[in-house]
């Protein structure tokens, strides 16, 4: 067939997610989901949202349920919340709504790769602005007129944190909106939700698929402004939210003792991990987030991570022109501990 | 904020999808779901699927048991399947995929509105083309050069359906890809599955929110040549669809011999519902799909509709430029009593 696919989208690699594998034997520190299951009562929430009426007819379009369980938790107006199905709908969303075909969109790097992916199916051009030492911004911003700037924060694959300080410069230097994405924001000592409305261009986003342990669900919202939201509800699709994840998200969003005790699990194991794989010869940067990211000057990296493939241990290799490195999501004590023990045969 | 909202999004209305009321007590017939619960077998694999580490990972990327399961019930290779978050997210992944900024959607018109909504966000030109007499098809079409066609069939409002000689002319007039919109292609008596393939630039999408009485759950799927799908994957989110929705919509697929069931109970209230309206004095378009489109030249039609509302009963009061009309979702033999002895009450 030969339809006429815009060139921009022939000529695309297109996003490559993470290896999913279904073998439960394997160890998965690939894709940064959670080791722990999602609160129990997400579960629940979903066997009492089975019933023929839910199923059958349409769901909330906005997500009104969810926005106002939301607006409790996180002391904010339920207008600024919009629910995406995943944040990479939000992502979506933002994209289409800033960006003209032939527009920029900026972020630093390395970084999240998907953004060069939604720019290149707007039909926008993409530049990465290299992170100053020490995973820092580099001040001042060198692409001011960018149509949106993405700040992942913390990011990934470094699990670094830049200083709120540091966002509110950038976004005073910006023409454009500055999504902050704050994906592993949970498992950081601060992140920007209060910068959202102080802070006129700022936009935040969030997913279910790390802290809250929702991945299989799909579920994330954006914090902007009201009166953004209102204009980003025309581009999201009418019901882009199921009846189902709605509920799962709305009780996993009501249950943040239990999160909070998975939170303090994943950040004693980060430490133990990161300790050990510099012991290991690693050297590890500093994370807040739910991984950890590490290189080593004395070998290739690549063959560890095949290694560990050969037993059954996913982590992410990730190569950059300024050089690669294995991201390992912080797994149970136990995997993790699976994963040591493979490395000190293998290094 | 004065953030720069695209000036195409910005002078948007944006799609106001039909509303959406919770009470029980109101008699539903504004936007098309079905009246009917889904096969038992969705909400078994929903709790079967509702396991921590389902949950916690994530989805298949390209839903592929999904695919195995309808290639199997449709007779098609599963390479062909594209499934969707809701059809609308099939919609959207075609506009994006075939559009550039600046150029032209074509639909028949009076049909689905949320076909120009696309065509504004992506800043592209959308051009309506009249039906003919008896909703067909303009020979020769007059918008040769679209760079995407969307051709809903049946069609909405009127529930009419396209002979497929005709579709196949209309596709061999177009430059760019037609897609055969068949929401309503269950309850009619042929569909265009059989075109995608043998008919180069011809696609077909599907939504599980009508026939499979799975609305809330949002799930739909395109089928397309195996190339084209491959493109098409590039534009998606990476899990667009999430366990919950896939597995409800693979057990939905698997379970024909229910569906059969409900599509002849609708079938047979749909044919009591016309003649009812005729014997009332409305003129009654012959319908293919699980609605009808009645009209009447005697007295206007948007105050019968708020009648009906002010009794807790939902039609859909459309008005084009060739005129309006009510398009009355078919309901269970109840609901439509209700609505017939409300009509008879205020016609």
């Amino acid at each position: 067939m030969t339809t006429p696919i815009r060139p921009a989208v022939r000529k695309m690699a297109g996003y490559a997610p993470g290896e999913q594998w279904n073998d439960p034997a394997v160890v998965k520190l690939n894709t940064n989901e959670c080791p722990y299951p999602p609160s129990p009562r997400v579960a629940d929430a979903v066997r009492a949202a089975l019933t023929a009426d839910n199923l059958r007819k349409y769901p909330q379009p906005l997500g009104d349920t969810f926005r106002r369980a939301a607006a409790d938790v996180y002391g904010i107006d339920p207008d600024m919340i919009l629910p995406g199905n995943g944040s990479d709908d939000l992502l979506t969303i933002l994209t289409r709504a800033f960006v003209p075909e032939g527009g920029l969109v900026a972020s630093p790097t390395p970084s999240y790769l998907l953004y060069k992916t939604l720019a290149d199916i707007q039909g926008a051009r993409f530049e990465a602005v290299p992170f100053a030492a020490d995973w820092q911004l580099p001040d001042p911003w060198p692409l001011p007129d960018a149509d949106l700037t993405f700040l992942p924060n913390p990011n990934s694959p470094s699990g670094t944190l830049v200083r709120l300080d540091a966002v509110r410069r950038l976004a005073g230097q910006l023409r454009g909106p500055l999504v902050l994405d704050e994906a592993y924001a949970d498992f950081a000592e601060w992140n920007g939700l209060g910068l959202v409305g102080a802070v006129p261009n700022v936009i935040v986003t969030r997913s279910f698929s790390k802290y809250y342990a929702l991945a299989g669900v799909r579920f994330g919202f954006a914090v902007a402004p009201a009166e953004v939201v209102r204009e980003l509800n025309k581009v999201k699709d009418s019901y882009n939210c199921d009846v189902l994840s709605l509920a799962a998200a709305t009780a996993a969003v009501g249950d943040q003792a239990y999160y909070a005790d998975v939170r303090s699990r994943v950040l004693a194991t980060r430490g133990r991990l990161a300790v050990a794989l510099i012991d290991l010869g690693f050297e590890v940067t500093p994370s807040q987030a739910n991984f950890v990211w590490c290189r080593r000057a004395d070998r290739p990296l690549k063959p560890i991570a095949d290694a560990l493939k050969e037993r059954k241990i996913l982590v992410r290799y990730m190569s950059y022109p300024s050089g690669d490195g294995l991201r390992i999501s912080v797994g149970t004590p136990i995997e993790i501990e699976k994963l040591l023990a493979a490395l000190r045969e293998i290094v």
